[in-house]
């Protein structure tokens, strides 16, 4: 299959990120995507192309264009603000506070954020642009006939809402990308293999019966997002039964990931699709730095050949992994595991 | 009057706060009591007393007893899971997520928190609990007949809500000290004059009829914290008409500040109050470091004055403040305006 890249996406490079109490050397990294062009390449998987380059005029398809707006427009206004440093939120409007966009570029970080770690840099508009035309180009050659893609997406996407960025997560490239298969007349169901709960996806296709959200990721008891994610979450109104969450505890390994795979697979066959968008994170691996499964290199084989037995079109979106050594050989895998099946 | 005060608020000393995207030495810190306490000192204000040891059992009067369970225990659980630095909290359950307590420490964190620069210590809660002592003791001298009374509380607490902590502020001592007067048959207005509007305090009693908020601060469009503070807040339900924001733009002065004290006075007269507790925030000042009015130290004894004006038992709760070294001055011409009035 072709992987679709843009050198675009060294542009976003937050120089840290606010975890465990401390500013850390930012997990969302450039090499992170260097890594997997490396090792797609060096598999043999099929040709690199660029991103035809389309604008996110789509992204209002699911974006609040307001939001989209402060994306675009926030760096100035924090240059001016702070200087020539990372944005980060320190605020927001919580239970007791309303929902209010403030003039203030801190309040206004505050109000489209969900997160203290998500930096927006100089850079960060075009990557984040550039992301979203990776996407919409994969969405382009499955429309164009080829049975499967890869959007090496870089930012990630999945835990975008429709109105806050959180997560390393501005615009939501996998819903955007499944929004845009929609309207061309495609059944879509999306597979979120990241380790962290797709929030953003979810919440963005809750309500409608359309687009069937499927996610395996640590359970939110004890991982982040936290506060979406439970197996509770079936979808509201119209989208009732269109959501599934397969959340998985701590020191989970291939043997109980499988079956949630399964799992997962079975419902997307169940509810018809002709197209699945894979929201893929490799951050499942049991070196990654900030996550807690147990997969093996191995089991991306497995879950490629998973997928591909969906026989479906499969559009995949690179999310998270952030054990960047091995974050190519995983991401390959799973490709392979899927070419070869 | 007499000024109540213990050491043990310098058991709460965060290290850093997250301000303009970056790690910055903490603007709340210890010297600030202990420059207000020798201000009021040399201004010969009273007698400093130490607060009563009667605990936190009536913050529950105000705040959700788990949010306190919480405070009480989220240092172990901070220091079992990151080691011994200051805890901060990197995510929240914003817009489209569930209000949920998760079982992560982290998870806990964001959901009783509304802010990123709010770290909590190993000896916060000590000092915490001693702050609501400190406010309490105040209420039992104006039970006794005192005309006034001065609660030196550090950490401040106009900020916290019923059950989320944030700008520097964890337990709402005004609010708790308000509540425990109206308990015993008082009539009690709060006003707050810190810089910041006391959105903490406006939440807890909004929806209330016997207890009026009236605050005067920067403007929430411009202003931490952002999201709530506007003019249009009057109260909700039974409470409607009981709150009145007085928010005033940069560079306000006091030929601004008067006039809208005046009017906060007058909603205080015309509700009938027989007691004001005062969020006596010093944060007005012109050199303040975070904020952005031009209040001058003399302003201070006016402001004193204006508020004995109002002819009602009166306790000074502190609150915030960052230019350190005129903070006892111009907290002290408050004091001393006031008793000379
Ligand atoms: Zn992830
Ligand atoms: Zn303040």
């Amino acid at each position: 299959m072709k992987t679709i890249y843009t050198a675009d996406h060294n542009l976003h490079h937050a120089a840290y990120e606010l975890i465990g109490g401390q500013m850390t050397p930012a997990f969302e990294c450039p090499r992170r995507a260097e890594i997997v062009l490396e090792q797609v390449t060096a598999a043999g998987l099929g040709p690199v192309i660029e991103p035809t380059r389309m604008g996110i005029a789509a992204a209002a398809k699911v974006h609040d264009p307001r939001f989209i707006a402060f994306l675009e427009q926030a760096w100035p206004a924090w240059l001016a603000e702070h200087g020539d440093s990372d944005a980060l939120p320190m605020t927001w409007p919580a239970r007791s506070l309303r929902q209010i966009e403030p003039d203030s570029i801190d309040g206004k970080l505050g109000f489209y954020s969900f997160d203290a770690g998500c930096a927006l840099t100089r850079g960060s508009f075009t990557a984040i642009t550039s992301a979203v035309e990776v996407a919409l180009t994969g969405v382009d050659l499955i429309a164009a006939g080829e049975r499967a893609a890869f959007s090496l997406c870089r930012p990630p996407g999945h835990h975008a809402t429709a109105d806050q960025m959180g997560g390393y997560c501005y615009l939501n490239n996998a819903a955007i990308a499944a929004q845009v298969l929609v309207e061309a007349g495609a059944r879509v169901a999306i597979l979120d293999v990241d380790y962290h709960h797709g929030n953003g996806t979810q919440a963005i296709f809750y309500g409608r019966p359309d687009v069937l959200f499927t996610s395996i990721h640590g359970h939110p008891r004890q991982e982040y997002p936290y506060f979406l994610g439970y197996a509770d979450e079936h979808g509201a109104g119209q989208g009732e039964g269109a959501n599934l969450n397969l959340p998985l505890v701590w020191g989970s390994a291939w043997d109980a990931y499988g079956p949630a795979l399964d799992a997962a697979c079975e419902k997307i066959t169940a509810f018809g699709a002709d197209t699945v968008v894979v929201s893929l994170g490799l951050d499942t691996f049991e070196e990654d730095p900030i996550s807690k499964f147990k997969l093996k290199s191995p089991d991306y084989l497995r879950m490629g050949e998973r997928i591909a037995g969906l026989g479906l079109k499969t559009l995949f979106i690179f999310e998270g992994g952030y054990a960047v050594e091995a974050l190519g050989v995983n991401t390959a895998n799973v490709l392979t595991g899927f070419e070869g099946a």
